[in-house]
C-alpha cells in the first residue's frame, strides 16, 4: 500500500485526491497547502491530515508525493522530495524556466519523478497510440493534434502563465512526443490574439498553429485556440502509411435530434475535468504501478523537459519569425 | 438499343425518362398520357414523340414499355403491353385488388414483367444485402425497417391510395422480401392515425408497426409514419448471428456544425426524388441489361403480387385486432 | 447521512457498495449474504461489517436497506425491511410472480420502496427524456427500443429467469412507462428460439418483439436480442410530431480507424456493468436524496409491478398468438 | 443556349462533356485533341463534331469555349479564345508559370475567363461557406483543409507536374482564398517525401503542411498527402469566435456493419471523378449562368493567379526553410 502525501490543496488537488483514495493499492496520508484552510477542507473530505510541507516530507512513512502546487514551486518540491526519498508526481509543468528545468532533472539525478502528463492516459489517445504500435496503420507519416479550450482564462491568470506554448501547448508538446516516439528535430511557430486583444498586449497569443519535423522526414501540426465556444475540442489524427486514426471528442451524452433545424447531437464534454477525469485515476493507477513494482515510470521528468525545451523553441519562433532547431534551445 | 414508349407523363414519368435517356443502351421513343399536353411537354424536352398509348403498343419498333400511369390502370397496361410483345417495367403497386393482381399475373404467363420496386437498387441498401450474402453477419435473424415520409399527402390522395399498407408500406414490405429472400408466414399490424385525424376519418392510418414471423423463426418489424418533421427517414437494419448491419439515411451534405447549441448536422435528403434518383437510374439500367441479355429480370410481377398480399395481409390484420396467416389472403 | 445495510454480496452487490460508499450522503454500514464468507469478502473490501440478515433489518441505527439478493427473495425481504421502518431500494424484478408482487404493494402500504430500474438514471436516456419534456419534438408518437445483449446466459440460469419478458425485457417494460409516461392498454408479443436451440427446449425465446399499445394511439416497439456478438446494443428512438430523439450507444473509445478495409471505430461498451455504472451511481444518489429529504422516489414499487404485468401479458401473447390487454392480466 | 467548343478529349473533358450536354440552357457543338482519334471518339459519345482547334475558335457560332487540354496549352488557349470573342473556362492551374499566368491575365484584360477550381461548387465546402457568410459561427478564426489523395501519381507525372504545390495544393490554396474571402499576407511550407522516395529524388515533394497568415490575425493550415490508402480525403474545418464548422467526407454509402471486429463504415469516395462529379455539373451551370446572364463569374482568372502566386511563394518556402511574403512573389 503506497502511503502517500500530497502537496497542495486546489481544485486540481481535488481531483488527485480522489484518485489516490479510490486506487485500493495507495492511501492518502496527508496534504499540504500555502492557504492552511484549503488544507483542513480537503483532508476533512478524505478522512486524512492537514500538515505543513515540511512535515509531509519528513514522514518516513510517507513513500510518495505528489505534486500539485503552483507552477514556481515545482522544481524546488521534485527536488526536496526526492532527496527525501519519495517518489514523485508531478503537476506538469516542470517549471516556466527550461534552464531551471534542466538543473532540476540534472539535481534529481535519475531517481523516480514523474511529470503529470495526463493526456497520456487517455483511453481514446492510448487506443490509437496502441493501434498504431499494433502496425494498424504503418507508419507514421503525418500528425495532427487539435486542442482548443472552451473559453480563455482571465488576463490576469496569461501574465504569469509562462505564456500559450508553455502553459497550454506544452500537453500538446508531450502528446507529440508520445505519438511520434521521439522529439522533433524543429519547430516552426505562428501565434495570433484574434480571440482577444487584451492576450496580445499581455505579450501572449490566444490561436496558434505550430509544425514540428523530425529527422526522418515525418511532419507534426499542432492547432490551439484559448477558445472553442462549443466546449473543450481534443483531437488527435495520424496518417500512417497503410491508414488513418482520429481519436475523436467524448460527448457529454449520445443523443442525437432530428427537427426541421437539422440533425443535434451533444457537446463535447465541457472541459478538462470533465474529459479527463477517468484519465487522471488511469495516470495514478500507472504510477502506483510502477512504483510499487519497481519498474519504470510511463512518463518521466525527461520527458517533462523535453515538452518544455518545445515550448521554448515555439516562443521564439513566433518572436523570431523563423523555424528553430531544437538543438538550438 | 433499347426502343422504348413511356406511358404516363407525371412526376415519376419525368424521374424514368431521364433514367432511359442518359442510359446509353436505350432511347426514348415516345411518351403517351391521358392529358395530352402533358406527353407533349415532355415529349419536347426529351427529344421524342407524344402520343397515344395505343400507337405505342402497336408500334413494332418499340421494344419495350415503362408503365408510369395511375395505379387503376397497370393491369391493363401490364396485359396489353405484354400481349403486344413489349418488355415492361410498371411501377408499383401492381394494383389496389390482390384478386386483380393475381389475374394479371396469370394472364401474363412468365412474359417478362418487372414492377418498379427502386428501392432495391438504392446503393445502400444494395451494400447491405450484398454484405449479408457475403457471409458478413452470419444468418439473418431480425429485421428492422424504419420508413418515415416527410409529410403526410392531402386527405383526398389518402382516400384513393388504397390505404397505407397497400401505397405506402408496399415499399418496406418488398424491402422484406428483399433481404430475407421470401415471404413471411404471418404478418401482424397496428395502426393508428395519430398524426391527422383526418386520416383517421378517411378510413386509413399514418403510423403503422407490422411484424412479420417467418418459417425459420425470423423476425421482422416495419415502422411507418407519414410525418418525420426532419425529411425522408428511410433505414433498414439487419441483426444476424454474427453481427449487425445499418443502411443509415443519406444527408443533403456533410457539414457538422459545434456551437453553444450542440453539434449539428444537415438533415436526410427531403423526399424520394432526392434519396432515390441514383436508385431509379440503376433500376433502369438493370432492367435493360436483362432484357437485352434475355435473363431474368432482378424483380418479377410474382414479387409485385407477393408485397400486395402482405398489404392485403396487414389491412385485415389491423381490422380484426390478430395475425394473420399470408396463407388467409 | 443514510446509514445502509446491504442484502446480498453478489456481483451487482458490489456495484451497489462502491454507489453507496463513494456518495459523500450515504455510508455502508453492514452486509449479509446466505454464503457469509461473500458477505465476509465484500465486507472486508469496503471497510464495513458481515452480518446476518436480521441483524442488519433489526438495527436501528441503519435507515436502509438495499436489496441486491436473488429474486425469489424480493417480496419477502421488501416486506420484512418496510415493517422494520427501513426505506429500501430493491432490484428488480419484485418477483418472478405478478400476484406475489401485487400483495407485496398492498402490504408495503405506500412505504418507500424503490425499485433499481437502474436505466432510467443512464445519463443518455435522462437527456432523451428531459428533450421530450422540454417539447423538443412536439408530441410523442411512435417509441421504439433496441435491447441486445451480448450473449445468452446458461440455458441453467435461462430456466430458472422466469423467461425473456420477466428477466430481461422488464427493464424495456420500464424504459417504455418512463418515456411514455403511462401503461400501456395491450401487448402483442412474438417470440423465437433463433440463436439457441436448447433456450427453446427450455420453454423461453431468446428473439422477441413486442409492440404495445396506448389509449391516445401512440405506439411502441420493443426489440430484444439475447446475442449481439458486437456488444450490448441499448438504444431508444421516438418520433413525436416535431422531430425525432435518438439515444444511441455508448463506445469503447473514440477512436476511428481507416484503412483500405474500411472506417471503423469502437464497439459498443461490453456489457451492462461497463454501460449502465454511471448510471448505478445516479440512481443510488437519487434513492440517498429523495429519502433524506423525504421527497418522492423516482421509482417506485408500482412502476416494478406495472412492468411485471406487461411482463406477464407478453409471456401470454407468445403463448396465445394474439394481443393481451393490460387489463386481461 | 449557350454553344459550346471543347478542347482537349480526355479524361477530365469527358466529364465536362456530360456537364455541357446535360445542361439544358448549353449545347456541346464542337471538341478537338492533339489526338484527333480521341476527339472523334468523344465526339460520337456526346454527337458533336471533332475538329481542329482553330475551326472551333474560328466558328462564330460557338459563344464558349472549355479548355481541358494539359496545362502548358492553357495560357496561350486563354488568350486566343478570348482573342476569338468567347467567354472561357479554363481547368486549373491557369499555368506553372507565375510570370506567364500574371501575363495573361493582363492579355486577357477583364474578358469573362473562369477558372476551374471545381472544389467552390463542391456541395459541402459550398455549404460550409454559406454557413460562415450567414453568420454562423462568428468571424472565422482559424481554417483546416486536409487534401489527401489516395495514391501518388506515377513519378514521370510528378516531374512535369510543377511540384505538388502548384499541382495539388493549389486547389487548396484557392479553397483557403474562397472561404477567408482575401489572399494571406505570408506563406510557410513544409515538405517531405516520406511517401515515396523517389518522388523525393524527383525533386518534389509527397507530403506537405503549409501555413497561411492573414492581414488580421487569422491563420489557415493546408494539409497535403500523396497517399491516403482508404480513399480521398478531403476536408475542411473552421473554427470561428461563436463556433466550428466542419465539411467531412462523402462516403461510398451509409451502410455501418457491426462485428466482434468493431463498428465499420464505408471509405470514402474514391477519387476526385467521384466526389467532384456533382460539383463539375454545378461549376458548369455557374459559368452558363453567368455567361447568360452577364453577371459576374463565381470564380476568375485573377483567382487563379492568386493560388498560382501561393504555389509559388509554397515552393519558395520549403527550398529556403523559412516564410514567404506573397508580396516576395
Amino acid at each position: 500500500m503506497l502511503k502517500v502525501g500530497l502537496l497542495g490543496a486546489g481544485r486540481i488537488a481535488g481531483v488527485h485526491a480522489t484518485a489516490i483514495s479510490s486506487n485500493p493499492r495507495s492511501t492518502l496520508v496527508a496534504v499540504s497547502d500555502k492557504f492552511p484552510e484549503a488544507a483542513q477542507k480537503l483532508a476533512a473530505q478524505y478522512g486524512c491530515e492537514a500538515r505543513e510541507t515540511d512535515a509531509i516530507l519528513n514522514d518516513p512513512e510517507i513513500n510518495a508525493v505528489l505534486i500539485a502546487t503552483s507552477t514556481d514551486t515545482h522544481s524546488d518540491l521534485i527536488e526536496r522530495a526526492v532527496a527525501a526519498g519519495k517518489a514523485v508526481l508531478c503537476e506538469k509543468p516542470v517549471d516556466l524556466s527550461l534552464e531551471r528545468a534542466k538543473a532540476c532533472l540534472k539535481n534529481v539525478n535519475g531517481k523516480p519523478v514523474m511529470i503529470g502528463f495526463n493526456r497520456r492516459f487517455d483511453p481514446n489517445f492510448g487506443a490509437l497510440k496502441a493501434a498504431l504500435n499494433n502496425g494498424e496503420i504503418g507508419k507514421a507519416e503525418l500528425l495532427s493534434i487539435t486542442s482548443f479550450d472552451p473559453a480563455p482564462p482571465p488576463v490576469s491568470y496569461i501574465k504569469v502563465s509562462g505564456g500559450l506554448f508553455r502553459d497550454m501547448m506544452i500537453h500538446d508538446f508531450d502528446m507529440a512526443n508520445f505519438i511520434m516516439g521521439e522529439a522533433p528535430v524543429s519547430v516552426s511557430a505562428l501565434g495570433s490574439s484574434i480571440v482577444d486583444a487584451a492576450i496580445g498586449e499581455a505579450g501572449d497569443v490566444d490561436t496558434a498553429v505550430v509544425t514540428l519535423t523530425y529527422a526522418d522526414g515525418r511532419i507534426a501540426v499542432i492547432k490551439n485556440s484559448r477558445r472553442a465556444v462549443y466546449g473543450y475540442d481534443q483531437r488527435v489524427e495520424l496518417l500512417g502509411s497503410e491508414g488513418l486514426l482520429q481519436a475523436q471528442n467524448m460527448l457529454e451524452n449520445t443523443v442525437v435530434k432530428s427537427t426541421t433545424a437539422g440533425v443535434t447531437g451533444a457537446k463535447p464534454t465541457y472541459f478538462f475535468l470533465e474529459r479527463y477525469m477517468p484519465a487522471y485515476a488511469a495516470e495514478w493507477a500507472a504510477f502506483v504501478d510502477a512504483v510499487n513494482g519497481g519498474t519504470a515510470l510511463p512518463v518521466t521528468l525527461e520527458d517533462g523537459v523535453a515538452a518544455l525545451a518545445m515550448a521554448e523553441a515555439a516562443t521564439r519562433s513566433v518572436k523570431e519569425g523563423r523555424p528553430i532547431k531544437l538543438s538550438e534551445v
